[in-house]
């Protein structure tokens, strides 16, 4: 697979590393970068990760073979509503958002005929943000879900595996709703518990959190306004899995309440099982 | 401060760190380490953690001058006093367990006249285990918290400073009870989080836990055992510290349920404040 020109939107942590790992890999010849800050731009253009800069998304999109949306979730399906219009027929987009069932509801039926759209979601990047951060090896081994509907060409799933394994991801086809109720605990619901344990530390006993504090709210430092646009895309799948949450603390707590050391140690164990099974 | 012979009691990623430690900056001529395993005291032996091994607690304590217990929680206060009895005169005990209080009831008044015990908690560690973990630098610039009681004689408190002091530590002193309840919430209720969060991931997903969940789960890793008898020892502080996580999360959900975004965005924010004022 190769692109002659490729468009990324959004050059921050995601997009900027797209760009980066699709030139290192011989992906794209040419790699356009579209944003809303210039100062953005102009560092991704010093840090290599596009050739060319745009804060017009139509004259980016007007001169695109394959598009990439790696912007906040509630502003990718207005984008590529808009970008379709301008596209030449036979664009592919996709995007790197962290949900996808309410971004297809927006985008499906608004399409020009013949250019296609298919949701993706690489599950990587961190709580920085900023094409500072980007990097061409960010994509290496992690999975890409990719959700077709009903709706999606062929064409277009094969060619979005193609580019995802090409950035040197691992693929995984999901619908839409599986992409979000497994996400919503594999990775929202973590973000609110950070938040939630993160946010009820009182300032005077800052310097008692350590290395295993640091690590379970790490990722509370990450931007509250991608964040609650996630959480209201998600809302319904994220309170379910915080309710299975709430379920396990109140066992936990029912556990301590009895003194019921052999319980607790059983469930400690079968976390820990879990834990040990993702690897670090 | 120098230690002519320092006895370190459980030799693992603790005790072995200690030992390393306590022998690069040159604050004992010999360390002495004590345990039950064998194969554990050989490796810390290999290591250069240690300069002798003992199977017998007593005979390690005849020899020191200063000792500390690198035990589990559950066990620290037993060997304590066993050691005591054992001790010249003048010798400083004390210890790195995760707890403070109970240990101290159950060693208060235990102790053989001269021989001094004073609580101490290294804030250091990960959920790692065992002597191939230990590291000299574990210690430089962590937080040791000392815990003096009104017993405490000021010589003890004032030697065991020093102590932790030379292996690179900062100091606090607060009172058992300050302790405990401050650990409760900056590190035993982030393990149970993590542990309830782990135990509810469903096997299918394993591969959708991207660094997110590895992080806020990282510490689910930790040894079980160690951890039950820490939740069994600090029992009502992180019962009271869970208690204010449930209402942070009954907060949270509330304001899912509303779809209140503003006030979501608002509680991301203060806890990514908080966060970011730990640094990394």
């Amino acid at each position: 697979m190769t692109v002659d020109t490729l468009a990324v939107v959004g050059v921050g942590l995601i997009g900027g590393s797209i760009g980066l790992a699709a030139k290192k890999r011989g992906l794209a010849r040419r790699v356009l970068g579209v944003g809303r800050a210039r100062d953005s731009l102009e560092r991704a253009l010093a840090l290599g990760a596009i050739d060319e800069m745009f804060l017009d998304l139509e004259a980016a999109a007007r001169r695109a073979n394959f598009m990439v949306f790696a912007t906040p979730v509630d502003r990718i399906a207005a984008q590529v509503v808009a970008a379709a219009r301008a596209c030449a027929p036979g664009t592919l987009l996709t995007d790197a958002g962290s949900t996808k069932e309410r971004i297809l509801i927006e985008i499906e039926g608004q399409l020009t005929p013949g250019v296609h759209f298919i949701g993706s979601h690489p599950l990587a990047g961190s709580e920085k943000r900023g094409p500072d951060f980007a990097n061409a090896e960010l994509f290496q081994d992690r999975w890409t879900v990719i959700t077709p509907t009903a709706q999606t060409a062929d064409i277009a799933l094969e060619r979005a595996k193609l580019f995802w394994r090409a950035l040197g991801c691992r693929v995984k086809v999901m619908t839409p709703q599986e992409h979000d109720r497994a996400l919503a605990l594999t990775s929202h619901l973590p973000h609110l518990l950070a938040s939630a344990l993160a946010g009820i530390l009182p300032p005077e006993i800052f310097d008692l959190a350590a290395s295993g504090f640091r690590d379970t709210t790490r990722v509370a430092a990450s931007d509250p306004q991608l964040w609650t646009a996630i959480f209201a895309h998600n809302r319904p799948a994220v309170r379910e899995a915080l309710e299975k949450l709430k379920d396990r603390l109140d066992t936990l707590d029912q556990v301590l309440a009895e003194g019921d050391w052999k319980t607790l140690d059983s469930l400690l164990n079968q976390a820990k099982k879990v834990r040990d099974a993702l690897g670090s």
